[in-house]
């Protein structure tokens, strides 16, 4: 492991496993966790980005602006769009295009600064059929770009290693972990308690209940029972 | 060419040559300019390159907010920096890290919602030594993370027509478009006029002086004499 690295941390339940992992298997890794702030409905998960930095003794943490509503064309930063429900089977109408491109580009230019030249974010094996960004085949081409457009000729890394793991897989690792699980925040609406019915409140009820485990969060209907 | 493409305008030289250049030679390829707010001190550039767009008849014209200054270790960005002279040969101190690759990679996010797949930017030769991100094979890698990256699998291109030519090259090329010199902005201490003393002054007056043709630009001294 580096001596230092930097953590795509959204507050969300993959990343802020990755960041326990990280912290279980690499507790000598400075490492710098990084939260964008696109425009997103729910930026409450900035709050609990923050938290849980603090809560893992990160390095640092940061928060940059990168205002994507401009760009458009997904209901995760447009309120004039709805947020589809997981049963209308149209996860890829949420996608903001090259988001996770531009993230890992902003947080390779922080690594410039800071001296940081190893990447970590969270993309899992659910996302792979709407995001063709979650793929690893993406991330070894954005690494090549990366390391062709670096200010000196630097070896970035991009490590994803939950890109093979289903999100079950990932509550199962975070619940051996001890993630607060609760601090994350998963809802594309916002809202806590969470709606319970988007895409994203869905993925997380199913990966709780394939552990047989109880979701620590607040839902405005039951979904539990 | 295509039916639409989009082309980052600074406002600067060469992108506004590429511009005329574009309108010369693609008349009937519908434009869309974008130019980026990322804090640079040379702001100014924003309004000549709206102005220009203008004039050109471009299809539509943005300017997306990036606020690149929390990145730091720029002088273009950060006023605690000094800029470097140009007699002081540290042009890559100017570096903003990966701003090519983001802005590129915004460009594209646009495109997805635009429907436009051709994003042509302006990089020349003289950028070579000192910005790794102006050299074509770097363009060759990340035209290859935007094809893996898409949300549906769409054969981006990025086109930098002007990447094998020089400064003085680029010079000839505009004044035999008529391009209006005095309608654009380089130097990166962004005043009017300009200092004539940074790298980018400095590029530019050599281009003119290489072409025997007084640059139409109001300089703080008479480099001109």
């Amino acid at each position: 492991m580096p001596d230092q690295a930097i953590l795509l941390l959204s507050g969300g339940m993959d990343s802020t496993t990755l960041l326990y992992h990280l912290r279980h298997t690499a507790p000598n890794t400075a490492l710098h966790t990084l939260s964008i702030d696109y425009g997103q409905r729910h930026r409450v998960e900035l709050d609990f980005a923050a938290q849980l930095s603090k809560r893992c003794g990160a390095a640092s943490h940061r928060v940059l602006p990168l205002d994507l509503r401009p760009i458009g064309g997904s209901p995760l930063t447009d309120p004039d769009l709805n947020l589809p429900a997981a049963a209308e089977g149209a996860q890829i109408a949420t996608v903001v295009p090259f988001r996770n491109m531009l993230f890992v580009t902003l947080a390779a230019a922080c690594g410039e600064t800071l001296g940081a030249h190893d990447i970590f974010l969270s993309p899992v094996l659910d996302d792979y059929e709407a995001y063709r960004d979650c793929r690893r085949d993406f991330y070894d081409g954005l690494e090549s770009a990366l390391r062709l457009g670096a200010t000196h000729d630097t070896p970035f890394h991009i490590h994803t290693p939950l890109v093979h793991r289903t999100k079950a897989d990932v509550v199962a690792l975070g619940l051996q972990l001890g993630v607060p699980y609760e601090l994350t925040h998963t809802c594309y609406a916002g809202t806590r308690p969470a709606c319970g019915v988007c895409d994203a409140c869905s993925e997380r009820l199913t990966a709780f209940a394939v552990n047989n485990t109880p979701d620590p969060l607040d839902y405005s209907l039951d979904y539990r029972s």
